[in-house]
């Protein structure tokens, strides 16, 4: 076994190009292994073993900076760099996570997770070593999916006559996003694939690069010789391979969207192994809005390369035809363009990760909220329960998102009132609006729920007590209904409980109104305090006699979490709760 | 005078090309004239008289839709659709803004200001007219210098492959942004104007488009023929013209980068009526870091094509070679760039308007915070005494930046505060940092100032008091002196006065310390104040027994506003305050 034997890259480089293919070989068969066990990024890994054994054979890391985009495929580049064992032994799986890490190695330039930063970033590193006088090579690995953000659109233009000096970058085109891909330039690089890179318009030189085309990215032989060809280049060029997304594993190759990001699942078959068979807001957001599009053409339900996010495999974004827009990994473009349907008849519904809604902040200002226009936004994994990779989490959008004027953000706090929020924004003409989806399971609403929601900003009083009014935002409802027994047991008393269901405002009516018999208020938000919601609560009682505790998590960037140690040290327990206010009662 | 008589643009279908021509005269003069007095975007505007002419000839607005970006060169479009009296008769200057506004005219599409949407928002409008089964021709209107935007290539992206009907894009190449141009899109764009567009490699078909070139972007006629070849077309096009910015105006076609936007001036010399020659921030600012960056070839000043943010004109950027960079239209590309600069030894410098971070949000958050790396951030014009266009006020920037965890947000209140806040920015390596230049004019310290900030969080007690705390941020420091004072006169209380320079966190030792002999907290901050600074404090205080009044401003877009009425509304004003506390004191 040669991967037991690699410790640093310079143990790869003592190799020969024929030991390098068997290398590869074992690499692939720990990727899958571990996937299968773990679970993580696997098509995309294994499409990258090859190249990325060619690029530490032929440069020197860490004096040379190897940049990932995203770097979810940066697994072979770990096991060439001292983290072999997370791979190969089960015992030791958990000691690596799965995007670069400086704290884990020297070799990993940045934590990141997002996609498009990588051209951005090695702009930057060889502006700094242009500086300093520095000779090293700086390297971007970037996928062709990644092509289409904005942000790497940008550095490409930036590096295509900006940087003087020596940068490399390694474009990755394997023909996928986590989807197909969509824009003008899928049509471009095919037609350099068809002609080996040759074809009359480049777009790579028409951003200004010098190009070389290799196509086999599975060729360690070939891969080395163009690397060492570009090796200490005195100026940015693009090196366009050809790979094959889950190259290695039959089960990945055939099913490249599905193998994106694995479940623990059989190799054999391909199969997850255990399926989780509950209710889920992505199927039933899902189901509903492919119901209700089949019912109104103008309605058009908008996703950014995450199918995932309302889990629109291809089965389903066929049943809706048309009406389906996924826009590549463009958030800014997908918010104008909502924009843009919205403002000539159509009904736009746009869907992705709380965390990605971070790239279009100034669109949802600018282009929906200055303007009005109606779109809808789905904001899901937006919840401490949610993913948990730094990169990944989604505790800001409160503070992001409802401090912008004109947006309706709701929070429904069960299945039925999450159902009556989406068809009312879909269907009224006045506000750009925002539903964020619970995490913490499917719950059903025990009364009728309303369905209009045209009067802003009215909370709604669950239970009518005294003393002290619990108000609990979106999936934290349940755990002010948890508070509220434990109050009533401990101390018996009678505390109102709160929906107030409207993120973007205060009902001042009913706040005030509750100065006259209690004296204590809480509030409960699934995100960060800061900024957020109950803060506001705070500042409309800052001048009153009203006691005013905030509940939420603290400004911080959480990463790989135990829940429930985040939940206690935040004292997001009714236990805790109960116990924080004792001297209040 | 033909201009006189246009009141629809079906006035100027009746027309001749030769009367057009003439009109195009009348209007440049219109320009020029209404400029010198009230200032305004100039050498933009006159470059887009004639190709504006030719499009209103050749289509049916408002069925046909025409969608400007930036909207800053639409005022030929303003004129032709209704508006000629708000550029002709004085008393009527007024009656119109500076940028496309739906409010104003059912011509205007959406009421826009930042760079990069055009084309986004055109793909929208031309998806809901496909759903529809409409015909109507949908036209973005480009610049150049916009292109280098992501969003902008997000779009061009999209359009390139996803609509399948028409989507006409008049590409205005005027060889400048702003300032000059940056990236190598730029050299692409050369070759085409040198070539007719003939050249190899074109960006455009390279991103999936069907294209035509324009040599004279001024020659009506030719215009005319070229958009009528092109009217009601099947699919995607560019139409590449070739505009001088300036053009008519000697002054501004020999000084582009300067008469982009003016203030009054004359029309014989080009001289400003009124420069402003007193202190200022930008000035300030600009000297202190050119002065810095000779002493030290690590720091990098960066600009996103805005030169205006730190007054940086040619003869300064000049000064500083290639410690200067200009990354173009494309604040994510700057953010992520700097990232990349201070991971390699570098110390870089980014400044823009409040408004323009809006763009960089998730760069901000991901590239830099969760990497913690030490780039300093100049946020300006971030104040309500700022640009009041709706599009580019700057009250936002407390929310959105200041909740990112890791990001240290300093509140300079003096000129010295701030030169050594910059200094003690740059010269640190542990934290991204941003600092909010003050807008209410350029204060002396009274005393000395700190030169060390990394004691986070520690704010400065002013002056010592009882009672009542006024915790005055940033620029609205001075008013919380003059509460001070106020407060003294009328109640005889001395009152403590605290600057508490980071917006970023709590000093929770002061904080507490308060508690002890005041009974009422005040705060002071110049923007929103949902999700501010003083909401924190009030949430702090939320469970003792002080009394937090927050003042700022109401969460909305405002625009063209008077400030002495918003502050008024606001409660932004000691006597307003001194007298809301009366029942606290």
């Amino acid at each position: 076994m040669y991967i037991e034997k690699i410790y640093t890259p310079s143990d790869l480089k003592k190799l020969t190009i024929r030991e390098c293919q068997e290398l590869a070989k074992e690499i692939r068969k720990a990727l899958i292994v571990k996937a299968s066990k773990k679970g993580g990024h696997l098509a995309s890994n294994l499409g990258m073993v090859d190249a990325t054994i060619a690029i530490h054979y032929v440069f020197n890391s860490p004096t040379d900076k190897i940049i990932f985009d995203v770097s979810h495929q940066c697994y072979t580049h770990k096991i060439l760099t001292g983290r072999k064992d997370a791979f190969i032994d089960e015992e030791l799986y958990n000691t690596c996570n799965g995007y670069t890490n400086p704290v884990e190695s020297e070799h990993d330039v940045f934590r990141v997770g997002h996609t498009a930063t990588s051209i951005s970033l090695a702009c930057g590193m060889a502006k700094a070593r242009d500086l300093a006088g520095g000779k090293e090579n700086i390297i971007a690995i970037i996928g062709d999916g990644s092509l289409s953000g904005g942000e790497a659109l940008e550095g490409l233009n930036f590096g295509g006559s900006e940087i003087q000096g020596n940068l490399i970058i390694i474009f990755n085109d394997n023909q996928m996003s986590i989807a197909e891909n969509h824009g003008g330039i899928y049509k471009n690089l095919q037609q350099l694939r068809e002609t080996y890179g040759k074809c009359e318009n480049n777009l790579f030189k028409a951003f200004g690069y010098d190009y070389l085309f290799v196509k086999d990215g599975h060729d360690i032989e070939e891969l080395v010789k163009t690397l060492q060809s570009v090796k200490d280049i005195d100026h940015p060029i693009v090196v366009h391979i050809c790979t094959v997304k889950g190259k290695g594993y039959e089960h990945a190759q055939m099913n490249k969207e599905s193998t994106h990001w694995v479940r623990p699942f059989d190799i054999e078959s391909g199969k997850e192994k255990n399926p989780f068979n509950g209710a889920r807001y992505d199927y039933i957001i899902r189901d509903h809005l492919i119901e209700k599009m089949k019912k109104d053409e103008r309605i058009v339900t908008m996703i950014a390369a995450v199918p995932g996010a309302l889990s629109f495999s291809e089965e389903y974004r066929k049943q809706i035809g048309r009406q389906f827009v996924d826009v590549g990994i463009a958030e800014e473009h997908a918010i104008a363009m909502a924009a843009g349907i919205a403002k000539h008849g159509g009904k736009p519904v746009f869907a992705t990760m709380s965390t990605f809604f971070q790239r279009t902040y100034d669109q949802i200002s600018q282009e929906l909220c200055i303007n009005k226009m109606p779109a809808t936004m789905i904001v899901v994994n937006a919840s401490v329960y949610s993913a948990d990779d730094v990169t990944h989490i989604g505790i800001f959008d409160i503070p992001m998102m409802s401090n912008i004027p004109n947006l309706v953000y709701l929070a429904p706090t069960n299945r039925q009132e999450y159902i009556a929020m989406l068809d009312w924004s879909i269907d009224q003409t006045e506000y750009p609006v925002a539903i964020r989806a619970p995490r913490n399971g499917v719950f059903d609403a025990k009364g009728e729920v309303d369905v209009d929601y045209s009067e802003l900003n009215k909370y709604k009083v669950v239970s009518e007590g005294k003393e002290i009014a619990i108000i609990a935002l979106g999936d934290f409802f349940q755990l002010g209904e948890e508070l509220s027994d434990k109050i009533k047991k401990i101390y018996s008393i009678n505390s109102t409980l709160i929906n107030p269901r409207y993120i973007t405002g205060l009902d001042k009516t009913l706040l005030t109104d509750l100065i006259k018999n209690h004296k204590l208020i809480i509030t409960l938000e699934d995100g960060v305090l800061d900024g957020g919601f109950g803060q506001k609560i705070a500042s409309f009682y800052g001048p009153q006699d009203m006691k005013v505790l905030n509940y939420g998590l603290k400004k911080e960037f959480l990463d790989r979490y135990n829940i429930s140690e985040v939940m206690e040290k935040n004292h997001l327990c009714a236990d805790i709760i109960a116990e924080d206010i004792k001297n209040y009662v």
